[in-house]
């Protein structure tokens, strides 16, 4: 409960966020010029659907870290890591595209998702093409560090996918199932994204585990914030709508929390709308109400609090230096923003 | 023309694809023990998943050619070929799962396919699990031309699967834009599959030039006798169900020998079954009389003979052995087998 309290206000954290994007900005703006130069292809419609997502923006938030963790290890004397931020673009850009697939979504940060505008098919194929087109960024770069690292990335990423798809609409998953599928899905990237920013700086591997566990530890407090910002009802932010995971039936920290604390009343009725996803338009107030009585999102963000701490401490490795705390600021962020 | 008279009796052929299978017997026994090891995951569906598509059977054709590839190059030091076969088949085995997906195929090779039995959202994100899991093998061998050559044939299968979806319906498209579709989709990952097996055994360029040409042709020779035999209504063969493609509206060349060459009223008939897609049940019929009149499955055939021909000259690179014989006789099993 006190890493939740020390926090700072959210609008400081952003700021950090501001300032990490602002530092790495030459690199960011040679980064995006590798996105839009590989995504290219003789296959008009590929340039054309993966421009639909990423011009659609989003923070880069994960290139921002690879950009960010060389230069924290002193990577000077190249492009890799641009090039190494463009591919972890790439694999992100491409789960989400099947992720919209899977999930049926039509509104990907507030526009239209591709699968609304292209269909299912042209995304699930361009998701490929963009997955191949990361390979291939990574072949150039040469190291096969490197390549283990994200290659493994990718297979955690699909088991935590597949793993939510098993879970869905199943209210006797547990936190520690529920964080594997986060561990998956989210924070793998995360973890991997970091890591090869001090491996293209050749840092011992004390340096690289510290900055693959700063990452993991991100990736899950942004996730778990994330899903309780998805029942944050009086918040218009990220372009997300809310109650798109209860619809869903999405098995998340806040369903969870509030059904294992809820009495039989409320127990049926998560079993009603979340496992037999039988919802009338009253029901996600009801929700949010039974959330808030039991406390479901101040634990989630508890938690999530939790893991940014641990994200900040996986940097006492490093010297203590501005742009080190800027990312250790950027733990805060992941958890702020959904206050 | 005179390609397709030379090409000896099917069963022949056929036999030929048999005695290649049986001589790298063993090496494909221990790569179907790779693969089964592989593609484990605690997440018990994505080995259920997996296994429905992979025990499905089909014949193995692309391990089968990267093994024998690696013996006619003489590898014999180690299990590398083993390995990549095993990474070659994952490849396939995803683009498969895709596929089906993409065009809401409910039977493959006879059986129920993946998505009609797991689901569609399954179906990808399995598909991404394999396909990561066969960049982690590479990784594994450790040989960046490896690499090269299969991050390459991913990014190509994908835009060719990407151009298809673009042609579909579309009988403007021109012969040259169908085999760009042909080589992306089908082609590019037996050139692959073969190319590899020349650089495990560390063979010079010029060898490994010639394997790729072999795999590439006899890739669009198969392809184009698989779009010959949807056609083939009087074969009951490979669990394919005839016309699958005209109710598609694919663009094959098939369609689109039978639309050059037709008059008005044969125009019309194919605009309206394929570009508009509307179909009675009595146009398939009517659609295999016109492809008859107008000879467009021989012609396919011959365009197929042309290629196996010029992937039987691309082994001249090699000493005449009983294997590279039988790999020559394999492009001829391409084509016989649809006539």
């Amino acid at each position: 409960m006190g890493a939740l309290e020390t926090l700072p206000p959210a609008s400081d954290a952003e700021d950090a966020l501001t300032a990490l994007t602002a530092l790495v900005r030459d690199d960011l703006v040679a980064c995006n010029r590798v996105i839009v130069a590989r995504m290219d292809s003789p296959v008009a419609l590929i340039p054309q659907l993966a421009a639909h997502i990423v011009a659609a923006g989003g923070k880069r938030l994960r290139p921002v870290l690879t950009l960010a963790c060389a230069r924290l290890c002193g990577y000077r004397e190249g492009l890799r890591h641009v090039n190494l931020a463009a591919c972890v673009e790439f694999i992100h850009t491409a789960t989400l595209l099947h992720d919209d697939v899977v999930d049926e979504s039509r509104l990907r940060r507030g526009h239209a998702s591709a699968n609304a505008v292209f269909g299912n098919k042209a995304s699930v194929l361009v998701g490929d093409f963009l997955f191949a087109r990361a390979f291939q960024l990574m072949v150039e770069d040469g190291s096969l560090q490197v390549l283990r690292i994200l290659s493994g990335a990718a297979a955690t990423i699909a088991e935590g996918e597949v793993l939510q798809l098993v879970t869905q609409n199943d209210l006797s998953t547990s936190e520690a199932q529920y964080l594997d599928v986060v561990r998956g899905k989210t924070a793998a990237l995360f973890a991997a994204a970091c890591e090869v920013g001090a491996v293209v700086a050749a840092r011992p591997a004390a340096e690289v585990a510290a900055l693959r566990d700063y990452g993991m530890n991100l990736g899950i407090a942004f996730q778990l914030a994330d899903d309780a910002l998805d029942y944050a009802a009086d918040q218009a932010v990220l372009g997300k709508t809310v109650g798109d995971d209860f619809r869903e039936g999405k098995i998340t920290l806040p369903v969870l929390s509030a059904y294992d604390a809820g009495d039989a009343a409320e127990r049926g009725f998560w079993q009603r709308t979340i496992e037999a996803c039988e919802q009338t338009d009253a029901d996600l107030e009801q929700a949010l109400r039974l959330m808030s009585e039991r406390g479901a999102i101040r634990v989630t963000l508890q938690r999530a609090a939790h893991f940014a701490a641990l994200a900040r401490q996986s940097l006492a490795e490093f010297a203590d230096t501005p742009l080190r705390r800027l990312l250790q600021a950027v733990a805060n962020y992941a958890v702020s923003r959904a206050r």
